[in-house]
C-alpha cells in the first residue's frame, strides 16, 4: 500500500514518458493531468492510465511530439486535427486556442478529431475558469457503452460533460459522465470484487446486472442512461452530447465499428466580462451558493456540497497526507520503469 | 371536451391578445408559441397559459409593444434587457440576434434579463436549427422548486435546457427540465386528481410525497433533482444551468426573495458549417440515429425514439385530428374573450 507525494508521482510519471520518447514538455503535461486526477480523488483517471498510454505509444497509436493542426477557423471557432497526439497534449493545446479566441472575441469554441484519450475533463475546463471564463467540455468515445432509453444494447458513449465556472475563490467544477455511471467506476468495483448497485447496468434482456465481471464478459452489456425513472432525459442528453462532440468535430458519433479509440471533443470558453462585470457575477454566484447550502439537510447527509467541493477537499487531504496507489498499479509502473530503465529513486 | 384546429386556436388567441392591447405582430408571436406547444403535445405550455399572460398584461408586469435593448455586445455575443416585454416576444427577438451573430461570426451567444415567461424553449431553439445551426437554450426562473442533492428544501429552479440539432429531415430537439420532472407536470396531475410517482417529490423531512396537493400547500416542498441514485449529477447540472442562465444574464440566480417571476435566459446558436460541411454532418447524424435505433428493444417498450420524435408524432396527429382543450381552460378562455369583447365565432 505505497503512499507517495504528488511531486514524486509527477516526476516518475514524466521520467517514464520521457524514456518512452515523449518530449519533456509533453511528458510533464500528461504527468500533471494524471497526478491531478489522483489528487482530486479520481484515481480512475490517474496514473493507473500510464501503462495504457505506454502501450499506445509503443504501437504508434499515440504520437509524441506532434503539432496539432487547425483545419478551419474563424475569430471565435476552430476545428483541430489532433493528429493522434497524446490526448492530454492535444486537449491542452486545443483549450489554449479556445481561451485565446475567447480573450479576443468573447467566445471560443474548438472541436477536435483524432485525439487520444484526454483524461479528466476538469483539467482543461479549469484552464478557462482560471482566466475568468466559463469552460465547457463535452467528449464522446468511439465505443458504445450506454443503452438508449427503451433499448438493452449499448449504443452511446458515456459522453461526459465538464462545466467550470470561476468564482472569487476556487472554480465550481462539474465533471460527470452523461450515463448513470462512468465505465471507470464499474472497473474499480470489478477490481475491488464489489457488487454493482441495481440501476447501473442491464443485460441484453433488460434485466439488472450486479456482478461487474458480467459487464466485461464476451457479450456486450449496457450502462443505463442517467435519470432513473426519467431515463429518457439522460438518454436525450447523452445522445445530443455524442453529436456535439463526435458530429461537430468530424471525429464521428459512437458506432459499431472498431475504430482507434479516442475522444471527439467539443470545447467552449466564454469570457464572463463580455456579459456581466466580474464583480457582479462573483457576488451573484456567492449569494446563490449560500442560498443552496442553506437548505435543510436530508436524512443521511451531513451537508450540501456544490460541484467541485468534494474534489477540493480530497485535494487538500492528499496534498497533506500523500496519494495512495494500489499495489497492482504500482507493480505495473515498476515493471514499466524497469523495462524503460528509469530509476524510481 | 372541445376540439379545435390549430388555425382556429391561433386566431382566437391572437385576437384576445390584441383586445388586451398587444400589437398584432406580438399577439401572433405569442399565439404561435402557445399553439405550437399544444400541437407538440405539451399542453402545459399551450394556451392554458393565456389567462396568466392576460393577468400579467393587466397588472403591467408584462409590457406589450416594447423594444428590447442590447446592453452590451461583441460580434458573437450580446446581453439583452427584455424590458419585461412578453416573454415570447423577447425570446424570439433575442434568438433572432443570436442567429444573426452566428451567421456572421459562426457563433452567437445571447443572454437576457427582464423577460417574462418564454414558454416552450423548443420554439426558439428550432429557429436556429432551421438555419442549419445548433440551437441551445437554458433558462432559470426566480422561484426555487428543486432540492439540492443532500437537502430537502427547494433551492434551485427546474432550469430547463433545450438543444436543437438540424438534420436532413426534421431537427432533433431535446427540451427538458433539469429536475426529474417539470413543475407543470405536477400541476397536470393535481388537476387530473392523479397521484405522483415516488421519486418526483420530497417533503421537508426528505420523505416521498405522492399527493400533488401537498406540493401546492402552504409549506414549500421540493422536486428532486434528475438522476435517481445519481441525483448529484442532476443537481450539478441544474446548479450550473442556474448560473449560466441567471448569473451570466444579470437576471440573477434562484433565490429566496419574491421577485417578479420571469426567466433568465442563455441562448446559443452555432453554425454547423463553420465546423464541418453540412453534408458530412447530416450523414454522420443519420448514421448515428440508425445505430441507436438498431438496439434490441427492452421489455415494455415498442421502439426507440430519438429526441423530438414523440413531439413530431403528436404534431402530425393533432394537425389531422385537432387539438383537445380541457373544459376548465376553455371556459376560462371564453370568460376572458367575453370580458375583452372578442368574438369566438
Amino acid at each position: 500500500m505505497p503512499i507517495f507525494t504528488k511531486n514524486y508521482l509527477r516526476k516518475i510519471t514524466s521520467n517514464i514518458l520521457k524514456a518512452a520518447k515523449v518530449p519533456a514538455n509533453e511528458a510533464l503535461m500528461v504527468a500533471d493531468c494524471l497526478v491531478e486526477s489522483n489528487l482530486a480523488g479520481h484515481d480512475s483517471h490517474g496514473i493507473i492510465r500510464l501503462t495504457k498510454y505506454l502501450d499506445l505509444l509503443k504501437k504508434g497509436k499515440a504520437k509524441p511530439g506532434i503539432k496539432i493542426k487547425i483545419i478551419k477557423q474563424t475569430p471565435s471557432s476552430a476545428v483541430i486535427d489532433g493528429k493522434w497526439g497524446l490526448g492530454q497534449v492535444v486537449a491542452y493545446r486545443a483549450m489554449e486556442i479556445a481561451v485565446q479566441k475567447a480573450k479576443k472575441s468573447s467566445i471560443g469554441i474548438v472541436t477536435v478529431h483524432h485525439s487520444n484519450h484526454i483524461g479528466r475533463l476538469a483539467h482543461y475546463a479549469t484552464m478557462a475558469a482560471k482566466q475568468n471564463m466559463i469552460g465547457i467540455i463535452i467528449v464522446n468515445g468511439t465505443r458504445a457503452h450506454v443503452a438508449p432509453y427503451g433499448g438493452c444494447e449499448p449504443r452511446l458513449s458515456t459522453s461526459p460533460i465538464c462545466i467550470a465556472i470561476p468564482t472569487k475563490n476556487k472554480p465550481l467544477v462539474l465533471d460527470m459522465a452523461s450515463s448513470v455511471v462512468s465505465e471507470g467506476k464499474i472497473r474499480v468495483r470489478k477490481n475491488a470484487k464489489k457488487d454493482i448497485p441495481v440501476g447501473w447496468l442491464i443485460d441484453t434482456n433488460g434485466k439488472p446486472i450486479t456482478d461487474p465481471k458480467i459487464f466485461y464478459g464476451p457479450i456486450r452489456q449496457s450502462i443505463l442512461p442517467l435519470g432513473g425513472i426519467a431515463g429518457y432525459k439522460g438518454f436525450g442528453l447523452g445522445f445530443m452530447f455524442d453529436i456535439l462532440a463526435g458530429g461537430l468535430s468530424g471525429n464521428g458519433c459512437t458506432n459499431k465499428e472498431d475504430r482507434h479509440i479516442g475522444n471527439g471533443i467539443f470545447m467552449e470558453a466564454l469570457k464572463v466580462e463580455s456579459f456581466i462585470p466580474l464583480r457582479d457575477f462573483y457576488a451573484e454566484v456567492e449569494k446563490f451558493i449560500k442560498f443552496v447550502k442553506s437548505s435543510k439537510i436530508a436524512p443521511g447527509f451531513k451537508e450540501i456540497l456544490v460541484p467541485g467541493e468534494p474534489e477540493n477537499r480530497t485535494l487538500q487531504e492528499r496534498n497533506k497526507k500523500g496519494i495512495f496507489i494500489d499495489d497492482t498499479t504500482w507493480q505495473e509502473i515498476k515493471n514499466r520503469a524497469k523495462e524503460l530503465k528509469v530509476n524510481l529513486f
